[in-house]
């Protein structure tokens, strides 16, 4: 039976060349419940079906739930209903007070839940909230965790996802909750302890978010001032601004083949949805009074992109949006 | 004899595996000018001698010079009387308008140096000041070209700069400048035509620049929040987040052994010099109407660690500034 510990601080994280934990699990048949099937969570619940586990499912759309039905998944009447019976729930929600409603409001899932069940969130919230969820579920010896999640809807369909664990390497807490997401990933990173599975999610998109514009800015200098595009990406790359943007996911149309940039910016992370993690991600940087001033300025510039439209498109139409008139 | 081509355009670049020229040139002994002696250019000129060539030097400061003549080097009266009887005359100066003035001055290296003879600035300079000597020295069938570095004062000593040079691949200008160069560079990389050196160094730095203070707030962010700090920069690397600046020269003390933030960001690329180069790339930026919203910013913030009294340590201090209470 799961044991409750009390959550571990970031000191006792070592350093190990096994950081992305990436292995077969042992694969017991268990009862999974499951909220919020967009496009991420529905191709997720699908993977905890294929892998032979009986998994209860909710989401307040029903198009999803006769999808997953099909699948062979059970529909819950009631979010907090997919706890019943199950050693595990995840949550894949828009927001913090989506997930918080869902675990803790009046018959929430903490209502429903036995002792011993383990909780995962895989949103994107505010690390701080998770801390609070975490402790009011611990009382009722809940163990709820944060998880949320890189790869995209590729990801999530193929089943090659990384999970960021708000658990320290080696913990019995990380082994389990690394266990139930097998179906889903491929890489489980501990990242020391509760709510910072979500600190490091936020983290590296606060400075993807700022990479990317950074290297709108400049690459579109250097095409203006009448250099070729792919010989300036290519001194960027064997350069000191060699990053992903400029490397793996580069702005502009037709340098790298296959990405969001060279399909007119369809696909990929919407500047909604980065714009999303960097207002979390100023919330946060408030409450520990981190300055973060070019953070606060890339949140204004996606949220301008998102205002004029451009929600949808991938982040990287931020070089597009500097580089053409209207 | 050296023939005199009007400036390549940048559409004429073609994007080879060979970009980057490594290799071995002829070696001829030549006599070369040399205008701007500090940390950089005194190694720089040491470098030509040590390749056997004749070299005149001239600097404000008379103690390099001093220097220069031990090492075998021929010490001018003033910068212009550096390119009496030159192949080529090397200026390394601080800014445009010293670059301006040592060349179109009145009584200027322009009224001095035979037709034919080469003049490569290795300054990091305003591109479209390069454009308009450039056509100054033309008008006398003198060659002016761009070819700033990278690599610091350590590549400088070692021979091992990037020169980044205003001509295009495979030409004759490209060939001939390359060889002058050859005995402080190992990467001669050609940017397409005259100015595109500059706007190819200076695009590079915005997005340096932009870049470490993104890593700087996001990796101060997760560690005011409780995350490990190699942890956090181990998932960067292995993210979305990767750059230069989290791989190779992390901004906090002791995540990256030897670079300037583990040694007290002392050495490396001092802010007052990023501020510079900002600055330079925000007017030319304007010059073409380009945005750079985070450039823009990011030159505020250097320029206050500037003002503050940073201006000599290296630029990921930044971190340090974010993160240390006074």
């Amino acid at each position: 039976m799961f044991r409750l510990l009390s959550a571990p601080t970031s000191k006792s994280v070592a350093v190990s060349c096994n950081f992305l934990v990436s292995r077969s699990f042992s694969s017991q048949k268990t009862t999974i419940g499951f909220i919020g099937l967009g496009n991420m969570g529905a191709s997720m619940a699908k993977n905890l079906l294929k892998a032979g586990h009986n998994v209860t499912v909710f989401d307040v759309n029903p198009d999803p739930l006769h999808l997953l039905q099909k699948e062979g998944a059970v529909v819950a009447k009631t979010a907090a209903e997919t706890g019943r019976n199950a050693s595990c729930v995840i949550t894949m929600l828009p927001n913090t007070p989506h997930v918080h409603d869902t675990i803790l409001g009046s018959s929430g899932l903490l209502s429903i839940v036995a002792p011993g069940t383990v909780i995962i969130d895989s949103s994107t919230i505010d690390p701080n909230a998770v801390k609070q969820i975490h402790q009011e579920c611990a009382k009722k010896k809940v163990f709820m965790v944060d998880a949320p999640v890189s790869g995209g809807v590729v990801g999530a369909a193929n089943g090659t996802l990384t999970f960021m664990i708000g658990a320290a390497e080696g913990t019995e807490e990380f082994n389990k909750v690394s266990n139930f997401l097998q179906p889903m990933g491929k890489n489980f990173v501990p990242c020391g302890g509760i709510g910072l599975g979500q600190v490091a999610k936020l983290s590296n998109n606060l400075a993807l978010a700022i990479q990317m514009i950074g290297v709108s800015e400049a690459l579109n200098l250097g095409v203006k001032m009448g250099m070729d595009s792919k010989v300036l990406s290519k001194i960027f790359n064997t350069s000191t601004a060699r990053s992903w943007s400029s490397e793996i996911y580069n702005p502009i149309p037709g340098v790298v083949p296959g990405v969001p940039s060279s399909r007119n910016y369809e696909g990929g992370f919407g500047t909604d949805l980065i714009a999303k993690d960097l207002s979390l991600a100023l919330k946060v940087a408030e409450s520990v009074k981190a300055p973060v001033p070019l953070g606060a300025n890339a949140h204004q510039i996606y949220s301008l992109l998102s205002h004029q439209g451009f929600g949808k498109k991938d982040f990287s139409f931020v070089y597009e949006f500097l580089n053409k008139k209207n």
